[in-house]
């Protein structure tokens, strides 16, 4: 048995295991699985697989009838994401609010204006309480280019409502985020086909 | 801009970025995202993701529409998964094979058979190029147990049929597998949550 691969024991009820609308059961084994503890994931590291870990847990967590939101702090809204199109037919929150990576480009005020009302917006979600799971996908980005302060956003999730569980994702997470963090995985890249000259491919990479 | 965290241009075609029904678009930028390369990815470490990096890959997948099929090899299908109850309110074929982590009780030879069962369906799941991504949930484990032999896995993804993706997840990942491996990552784990005494979550780990 591992930690991260865990096995749970059947549920007492046979009636949970029979086959039938999810819908169905849902209810039922929302109570058998309750959620004992709020945790704070940051998923870094310089390898595929931070975002679509997050991702992942979403998967998971909708499956067991949670609420998520996802706050995505570089993707641009225009852009064409399968995680865009797969969580608008979940009817999951996901909201792009970023511009691409375009620090890199002249239009830095811009870019720390868009931080800044994405991060507003994100403490909105965190703080209402509406959700059992908040996704901040690539805030470590404007956190490492000082366009958000690392110490409001950590006092923000120290004092979230009860229950509202948090993923990080980004590369060079702040060492206050990882002190923060219940759990930290470092995506570490081992290999990857980019180096071969192959740009990302839709469905594996966005 | 990094390779992990693609941002692929906005469409040419100002249409698909309007709101409205997903499926209405979903022939369009499916065309306009074609895969140009079929992947393998292997997702292996200690730490936690490995399984949640590639239930977020099939959430992209899906979400343009891809046909997936996941072949989980330790999973018993009596107990109770988000990802399981979420695939199937996604009409994803999700098949848990395995009968938990039993190889450390006395019941060997019936675990064993119950991996060659669950490669021998995983096989020709592959085989048939029916899907466009087909997922071998922590394989690794029969493997290094050799209960499969790593040769014919190798041999039979090889030979797969043109544009079926190929995701392996689980610790220890063979050497044969990463070298067959177009891209790797080794989650490693930071910091985990379980070392304070605070069991699996449901929603956030199984």
């Amino acid at each position: 048995m591992t930690n991260q691969d865990p096995t749970p024991a059947p549920a007492p009820d046979d009636e949970i295991t029979k086959h039938g609308p999810v819908e169905q059961r849902l209810g039922k084994w929302k109570g058998l699985f309750p959620k004992t503890h709020s945790l704070v994931l940051v998923n870094t590291g310089y390898g595929k697989g931070k975002t679509s870990a997050a991702l992942g847990v979403t998967m998971r967590a909708w499956g067991r009838g949670w609420k998520i939101c996802w706050l995505q702090f570089i993707k641009n809204k225009d852009s064409h994401y399968g995680e865009t199109y797969a969580a608008e037919r979940m009817g999951i929150e996901m909201i792009a609010l970023g511009d691409g990576f375009t620090w890199l480009s002249e239009n830095i005020e811009h870019d720390i204006k868009l931080a800044r009302e994405a991060w507003a917006l994100a403490k909105s979600k965190i703080m209402s309480g509406q959700y059992d799971l908040v996704v901040l996908d690539e805030i470590t980005y404007p956190i490492t280019y000082r366009w958000l302060q690392v110490d409001e956003v950590v006092e923000t999730i120290r004092n979230r409502p009860k229950d509202v569980d948090i993923i990080i994702t980004g590369r060079e997470a702040d060492p206050k985020l990882i002190e923060l963090a219940d759990t930290v995985t470092e995506m570490k890249e081992t290999k990857h086909v980019y180096h071969t000259g192959v740009k990302a491919q839709p469905g594996i990479d966005y």
